[in-house]
């Protein structure tokens, strides 16, 4: 509580992270592979949606965007309820990420799925040093839940 | 940096939540549900291996264990690569958990899944506001990918 007011405390430390995913939203819609990336810390842990199991790095990340992000234009974006924890140099945050578009191949993928971000401010930059996205699967059928939606 | 050799600062925050860890790990092999519970925070965010896509609340997530924490003794469970990032009274970590064990209706379930956490020091107490365990999914097959090993 002590912190909120002051210059690097949490809640600037909080409106620093959700400019941050602002950002991120219009850079996806955008298609700016590059303005992504540059918030990635270069070790960065990614728990990817597919796999494999884990990756590591920011040309891992930068490797999955442009085989994922092969949409046409316009691209519907949205990150729901965000919640940031943040104090000092450390912050997370947890969010419902929507996708609703076509590829250029012409398939239609309209999607939820769940993001967990850990971040840590570098040389006064705040950067992504983990990211973990994913759906969750159906016990019974053993297949990942794509058509899930916020209840 | 100022703060790692301070009482409240990130070497005594890791060491604390390392310690939580280590108790987790216990009390998930003695199928404690009580004690696992006791370090989530009333209204923590649960995003689950399985559906739904979220459920929020210490209750969710003690109505999971009670499902899921069905195996016989001996019980084979660990942590591996657990990372943690803190400063102040916030902190999170990632890790990949496996669980090698019988079900009590014979079943062999041997998994390897990425976890998650985040934490808010309560009260002096760390507690778990924010929990994301997930496998990720085979694109061909639409899967979870239930069967995949560390690198």
């Amino acid at each position: 509580m002590a912190q909120s007011s002051t210059v690097n405390g949490r809640g600037t430390g909080e409106a620093e992270i959700r400019s941050l995913v602002a950002d991120s939203v219009k850079a996806l819609r955008a298609k700016d592979i590059d303005r992504l990336v540059a918030s990635y810390a270069p070790d960065v842990m990614l728990f990817d949606v597919v796999n494999p199991l884990r990756s590591r790095g920011a040309d891992a990340v930068r490797k999955r965007l442009e085989d994922w992000l092969t949409f046409r234009d316009p691209i519907e974006y949205e990150v729901r309820d965000l919640s940031i924890s943040t104090a000092g140099d450390v912050a997370f945050s947890h969010s419902l990420n929507h996708v609703n578009a076509t590829t250029n191949d012409g398939k239609k993928l309209d999607m939820w799925w769940r993001a967990s971000v850990g971040y840590r401010k570098l040389d006064g930059k705040w950067l992504i040093t983990l990211e973990h996205v994913s759906v969750p699967f159906d016990v019974t059928s053993g297949k990942a839940s794509l058509d899930l939606k916020p209840e």
